[in-house]
């Protein structure tokens, strides 16, 4: 072997003179290098003589192709595909009707209600000869079982005993790529859009496949292509051919397309007067457009649409509702079997009492007014994607509706791609949030995959992170937050620990000691972001435009996209009272939620600000006066990150140096900025508090004015 | 070697699981890969046995392992670096004083002359043994020296009888950066900028050593990191860390460091209350502000201003001249050793007679008015790097003051990175230009490079094609044009067919068929363009906003910046009278050339429309009637594009699959969007002419509306 190596990198300089990096993170968890621990190699190695994968339809294609890639790679050999159980160590692959070896196993029992992408993975014997069977009704179920079986060896998990049965508990399961057509992408921090429609349909750049490819190994099943604040230009014939071509890339891999519909685009493409929904014209546009569409789309997954929001044209200019709207698409795509996915993300322009509540006062009322195959998509929480909210009320508040959650894994709120925060905990803790609406156990995650209220119309939606920079999502760490949607869209009720320990050991390393300290610090990182931005419920009091960084004292123009609005600090204290003496938007939850948030004692002091107008010198659990508190929690974020950055430094020798170098540079801009988050909004906050800070705690570097004024040097992405 | 091979391939397919594409263009010219032909790597193997490069300097060990990476690569094994001349065959490459072989080989007389850049490669013997000498007097020219005797085996040309001697034409030899501190890139079309300004000064991206090699290779020694519509926070300390970052890794390829120079930037980031060049607080405060770019970046080149342009600020703000507004800032950097780059691209917002002639008109009567460290950069043409223009009236009517000229390798106008345009031939016409200012002979070159007028300073500049795709430039063929504008900073006497020969060797083949099949391609192309987009001497009639295609028909706004204003058409004729009875811009020229424009029958017809104002039935040389010959252009040139791409298929099986098929669908989108200009411009201009498509020629596929409608879809570029 070593002979081997030396002489293979011979050739890697001599072939790539010009790419001299090896780690430039491109191939994300999916590496396939030879397993550096010889007992493992050695055992896998008397397991695995060969493999059978037979059918030949594009997806069982791919799946083989990666099954073999796979194997070659970890094994360090190629595993040759055999026609026959001609010896024991055979991995086999397929359906019980694609392939007549699966047939032949007689796994009716266990395959079924596995439905159409579950799978199994077993050790048996065919003939009396040991083999490892991947076995699913159909060839995406075959091909998900395969990606698992190489996350297995990939972990160094014993295959020895297998008996894995898998069932995806949300059954669309999408990324929303907020892509623009000229590639720049909304709140997008790593580089460009994928899609490049500009050689699009004639070119395929391999990296369709390789997007294609992680996003199949983590089970995403859908991608939405467009940005949410739509362009119509993307349902005309030229764009249509480029679709279609990226379709055809990701059909092999059971991802479906879809696009976002811009309401107006009967006015604007189709030179119609209007778009009123209810107006036959539009809903003949909207049929012969979408007929169209299939014709190039067969498979076309549907439309997902942001109507009367922020500025963006929806049924209601007609004086129509959002089930009108919705519906006159629905009825369109319904007969190709497609769907709707109508955004809750609204809020009129006439600044409301609470934006909080928007939502759920537009929405409820129309529970049980859209068609089968509409899907309302609600974000997580009920403001905007903020390190911290609490879950969205909207949540088993419409019984009669399928619901989605729409999650942001690119970090607009959250340090876009320079800070390290590993979103799973923000994830999780919205899908396990209880909503009580039939009693105690009604999570979100129960409400989305359909159990609670029986939906058989299941979906879930992530924001992308992801762009056209070598490593895809500029931050290397951020892989782990597409890879980690990827899995919750899977199983909601995955653990954040153990969907990092799987990630660290398929992008690093399976040394115990690299994946502990790897773990840690991703595992804490969204609390210390909550603390230096936003804790104890604080909310929406960044920088205008770009997010990053704080502006507490954002006080100009629209009152709702302003700071003071949502902080409401004043001399006797801080926080949006939204209690039954305030907004009463407590009074959109369930009782027993309500209650708990209503009173102040009992309210999550993570989720205080959030409910309850607090003052200054309210007694925190702690001891300590709110304000001290308030203190001394931005002073834990940043000193968090600074342990963040001494555990990372005990990984220098322990992984390699190029992404070693990228995350340990990248801490040093995440500490310095925090400190600007810390010592802004305290300095801010102390001119109503009219407090001194703890004298504990270190002085600001800079005064108030320096963090109004400052201005941001490294924030990625096109403003 | 087979066995070698076929365990490498093996070593690929393992390591770059994720990177099947082998040839994604990320090489560009610097490709290394063994020589295929056996004869000459047998010949090659048996002249270079080792290779000896002395002295420590950054860019002699950059050197250095520049010709260790080349000659492995090349010839398919690794060449000893060598202490002593122990057999024949050595390279030596070094200066006398920093290399003891080199110094005791008496290469005084060669050398002197060749300045700090320039070099010798001769064969000769040292100490009785066969060697090959790259010598120069300071490391630069080493470094020059030795990617030449590169290029010289990757071209496959005999190296038994070298007696090379080469000196640099112009001193400074420059790319500009139209780049955003966003990452956007103006009039860019191969992704994002290349600088990271999000990541830097942290992270070094192997990528600005790559860009560094490949300008070095091609003797490119300045780089403009910031578009001429300049940003004044990159005078900022976070960005000028930044900067500092880039400028260390780019010294070691003999690359200095410019920037533009906002000239409000007293007040933007000074926070003065003027920018008046002659007041003593800004004259005080750009001082300062150079002092302190000089401590983060000793060997900084300079800047490039664009002021009183286009809306860019600048002195005649404070009723002050462009010499005075140029020589404050050349005093700041005059102590430093630094230049100023003052553009003469400037129209004020009054509407002028005639655009065409403003530069002229603002900057003559300054001759003589610039400090010494000033020169004035001149674009080609009088307009704005149409695809034909004439050269510039300044162009020898500046005779006290260095002049540059500014050319444009992005195809602003000539379909930005999706035509095949090689643009060597474009920038040959202009350098080759007979300006007559000291009688016959006197070429816009001659003008440049110093020799006509003596000067010691001289630059010239190209706009950047570069971005942060795979590839560079978008269009395979593009990186011919980065290629083509170095190799004519370095010489501007060479010709187009000698660049294009070593371009294609060094990216292709060197297998004839393969080469003239490629060379007849490029040569042709930039005709082409001009054929189907605006021949005989039209210009400026592009779409407004992206410049892509045809907007013949745009009137509206400010009338200068209109198509109507430039080709005049009526019921008469079309062209823009600059003759003596018009504008009088032919009175810029010198007497020969004014003559030869003035006189409709001798003015050249390529040129005819921009000088004239023609008369539809005029007989044009071909015995055509004007309409006649025009609308023939314009299908000639559809035809050319139809012919590209046959001459292109036939290279299928004579090179790979990737740069084939990319190539290939691009000319498919360039033939669709040139038969649009074709038949845009021909119905547009035949409202005018009221005159028959002749009867040989094809009809339009649609009507004009269609045109002046149509939306498109494939243009690169963030808008």
């Amino acid at each position: 072997m070593k002979y081997l190596y030396s002489i293979i990198l011979t050739g890697l300089i001599i072939f790539n003179s010009f790419e001299t990096r090896a780690e430039d993170g491109y191939r994300l968890w999916l590496r396939y290098d030879v397993i550096p621990d010889s007992k493992v190699l050695k055992s896998y190695n008397k397991q695995i003589k060969g493999l059978i994968v037979e059918g030949d339809s594009p997806v069982i294609r791919a799946a083989k192709n990666e099954l073999e890639k796979g194997l070659e790679g970890l094994l360090g050999r190629s595993i040759p595909a055999m026609s026959s159980v001609s010896k024991k160590g055979v991995v086999i692959a397929g359906t019980p009707s694609g392939s007549q070896v699966i047939g032949s196993l007689k796994l009716q029992d266990k395959l079924s209600g596995l439905g159409p992408e579950g799978y199994i993975i077993v050790n048996t014997r065919y003939r009396n000869k040991k083999v490892i069977v991947i076995a699913a009704n159909n060839d995406a179920g075959v091909m998900y079982g395969i990606f698992n079986f190489l996350r297995l060896l990939q972990t160094n998990q014993p295959i020895g005993s297998l008996s894995i049965s898998d069932v995806p508990k949300i059954n669309i399961r999408l990324l929303n790529h907020w892509d623009n057509l000229d590639r720049s992408v909304e709140r997008g921090y790593a580089g460009l859009s994928l899609w490049d429609w500009q050689s699009l349909p004639g070119q395929i750049d391999e990296r369709y496949t390789d997007y294609a490819r992680a996003n199949a190994s983590v089970g995403i099943n859908g991608t939405v292509l467009t940005n949410v604040n739509a362009n119509a230009l993307i349902l005309t014939k030229d764009y249509l051919e480029k679709v279609a071509a990226l379709a055809g890339v990701f059909r092999s891999y059971g991802i479906k397309v879809y696009l976002t519909a811009r309401f107006s685009a009967p006015v604007e493409i189709g030179k119609l007067k209007t778009a009123d929904p209810l107006d036959p014209d539009v809903i003949k546009w909207w049929k012969n457009k979408v007929d169209e569409i299939y014709s190039y789309i067969p498979d076309f997954g549907g439309f997902v649409v942001k109507a009367n929001s922020e500025g963006q044209p929806g049924p209601q200019e007609y004086k129509r509702n959002h089930a009108d709207g919705a519906n006159t698409l629905a009825d369109a795509v319904a007969p190709h079997g497609g769907i709707i996915m109508w955004r809750a993300f609204v809020y009129d322009n006439n600044v409301p009492d609470d934006r909080a509540k928007q939502a759920y006062n537009e929405f409820v009322p129309l529970d049980g007014k859209f068609r089968k195959n509409v899907i309302i998509q609600v974000k997580n929480g009920p403001i905007d994607f903020q390190p911290r909210e609490p879950f969205h009320p909207l949540f088993g508040a419409m019984p009669a509706t399928p619901l989605m959650p729409e999650l942001q894994i690119t970090q607009e709120y959250l340090g876009s791609s320079t800070h390290l925060v590993y979103l799973a905990p923000l994830f999780e803790e919205c899908l396990k949030s209880d909503t009580y609406a039939k009693g105690k156990g009604s999570l979100v995650a129960r409400v989305i995959d359909g159990s609670l209220e029986n939906h058989s119309l299941t979906a879930i939606a992530g924001v992308a992170n992801t762009g056209d920079v070598r490593n895809w999502t500029g931050h290397p760490i951020a892989q782990s937050n597409w890879y980690a949607y990827g899995r919750l869209a899977w199983d909601p009720y995955l653990s954040s620990e153990k969907i990092a320990d799987e990630w660290i050991r398929m992008t690093f390393s399976n040394d115990p000691a690299t994946v502990n300290k790897i773990a840690g610090i991703m595992l804490g990182s969204r609390e210390a972001a909550v603390k230096y931005m936003t804790h104890l419920g604080l909310h929406h009091i960044m920088y205008e435009g770009h997010h990053y960084g704080p502006g507490p004292w954002v006080s100009r123009g629209r009152q709702d996209w302003t700071s003071v609005y949502y902080h409401k600090a004043d001399e006797k204290g801080i926080g949006f009272n939204r209690t039954s003496s305030g907004s009463n938007a407590v009074s959109q939850y369930f009782p027993t939620v309500r209650d708990l948030y209503e009173n102040r004692e009992s309210c999550p002091e993570n989720l205080l600000l959030w409910f309850h107008h607090i003052p200054w010198d309210y007694r925190m659990k702690s001891g300590k006066s709110l304000w001290d508190e308030l203190c001394f929690m931005y002073h834990e974020g940043v000193k968090t990150v600074q342990q963040m950055q001494d555990q990372w430094e005990s990984l220098r020798d322990l992984i390699d140096s190029d992404r070693f170098e990228s995350v340990k540079s990248l801490l040093v801009k995440q500490e310095r900025d925090s400190k600007i988050w810390r010592d802004g909004c305290i300095l801010y906050f102390q001119t109503f508090s009219k407090r001194p800070l703890p004298r504990e705690l270190e002085k600001p570097e800079h005064d108030l004015n320096y963090y109004k004024n400052h201005k941001y040097t490294d924030i990625p992405g096109i403003r």
